[in-house]
């Protein structure tokens, strides 16, 4: 973090005012109740299974999971790749710029460390 | 940042291995559908008033603005100060620990102009 919270709110403003806020952009693909949960599970690991990402994710469905990982593959954060074995099996894993958000998770493990 | 991504890696794994990982306490604190979006506009001001607030929140309702902001007070991150003047009024703002959460929405910023 290099960038004290006075200057952030000149940088927010300004892009307030533009009509074109990146903050607001990213809030509204990540609008849904699990999209935040799930990348957060996708950062901690290479590639996933389905049934195992379930088993990380307490509360959740099997629709909402499946619901929630289509949008995100659509808005290019999710990469699903199926393997024709047999049995096939499918495994989620982040793309390139998916991977980048683990700096929004790191700045939430210093906030949440110190304050919860 | 000053943290590779394999750094991360490894540090919320160990997290994840003590079960008590800060980033899931802060994703339940804020797991509404409005919590990180009404602090977000907190960080654009230094106080606001409840309908000011929700003019800046399109979709919102009373109700659900009321009940998050009454959470987040909770939770430490809101300051609720009223006025008794003639009329009386409410004001919000951000906590010193609730201030403390730009460093987040930074991050978003940089992820959102580059990827969305």
């Amino acid at each position: 973090m290099s960038i004290s919270y006075e200057e952030y709110k000149q940088l927010v403003s300004k892009a307030d005012l533009d009509g074109d806020c990146p903050v607001k952009r990213l809030l509204t693909v990540f609008s849904g109740k699990w999209h935040i949960r799930i990348i957060f599970e996708l950062t901690k690991v290479d590639t996933i299974r389905f049934g195992e990402l379930k088993k990380q994710i307490s509360g959740i469905t099997n629709t909402m999971l499946a619901s929630t990982l289509k949008e995100l593959e659509q808005n290019g954060i999710v990469l699903r790749t199926q393997f024709n074995e047999i049995p096939p099996h499918v495994e989620y894993s982040l793309t390139d710029s998916g991977k980048e958000l683990y700096t929004i998770f790191y700045e939430m493990a210093l906030w949440g460390s110190k304050n919860l």
